[in-house]
């Protein structure tokens, strides 16, 4: 029931974006009674970013490749993948919409992603390879920012931007100025 | 007269977005015929991308300070006053937004100013802060993006973004991958 109900909030979120959203539409989609969701997700944004967290975890898993830099190039490879793929194109709308609704999804799913690649830097900082103490998040950030920057704002194309070369940069630079 | 009519675009802009740009009330805003508009600017997108750069070059002048660095700090402090004013707040709405006028017009504008910023740059290879060759785009994005992946997608503050210390660990990330 739990994958029917997020797999149908993906379908009304790519059909109607974040403000016209409709919990009554994901119901009837998935074939449950509108009150299960409400019990199980209790608002709209809870849903939206749980089905939004489910698409993320399949399309981008956290690496662990052994090295900061090979789960880095992963990570991005994988990130990429999904912004060219027609789900991800789709979902690109309702990245950049505006309205109360957007900005709470999305601020809670980002920071929840951003949390799940901490890991990645957890594994670095025990292996030596990143500074215990130092926040990663601008770092991703970073790396992260210019793909949605060239997607949503410049139009630039993001298979033209030098991801790899950009992660051999940031890291020596974290390191040079521990 | 230039200057009128400019002022009257962006004006336009804000009011209507970049799809519903209308010259003829440009013209009436400006005092101004339609016919003159079209004989100078030809397209609305050369107009309201005349407009944008008149807006940015006298909120966020290219400096010169005699430093990469301090080129850079000066060239963020501006961009950031600029996004939070109410003029770059209104104008935000305008650089997410969808349609193939607005890319055609942000595609035009921001390669226009990513080519006025790189004047730091070339001063920065005659001083030997810079290498000659390499490209500083995706080093300009890297302290440019995360500015409107926050106002635009995740809703985080930009005041928070460590930009100083970005910008440190990219000049040194630059110069040890030499």
């Amino acid at each position: 029931v739990r994958s029917a109900v997020l797999e149908a909030a993906v379908a009304v979120l790519i059909d109607k974006g974040t403000e016209r959203f409709s919990i009554a539409e994901v119901a009837r989609l998935a074939g449950v009674h509108e009150t299960s969701i409400y019990r199980r997700w209790g608002t709209m944004e809870a849903l939206v970013v749980d089905a939004c967290l489910r698409v993320s975890e399949a399309a981008i898993p956290i690496p662990d490749t052994g090295s900061l830099r090979a789960d880095l190039v992963a990570l991005l490879d994988r990130l990429v993948a999904q912004l060219v793929s027609p789900r991800g194109r789709a979902l690109l709308a309702t990245t950049a919409a505006r309205g109360p609704h957007a900005f709470a999804v999305r601020r809670s799913l980002f920071r929840q992603r951003f949390d799940l690649v901490r890991a990645i830097f957890d594994r670095a900082v025990a292996r030596g390879e990143f500074s215990r103490g130092v926040d990663p998040a601008p770092l991703i950030e970073a790396l992260v920012a210019p793909l949605y920057f060239r997607l949503i704002v410049t139009g630039e194309p993001i298979k033209e931007w030098p991801r790899n070369q950009m992660i051999d940069r940031l890291l020596a630079g974290y390191r040079a100025t521990r």
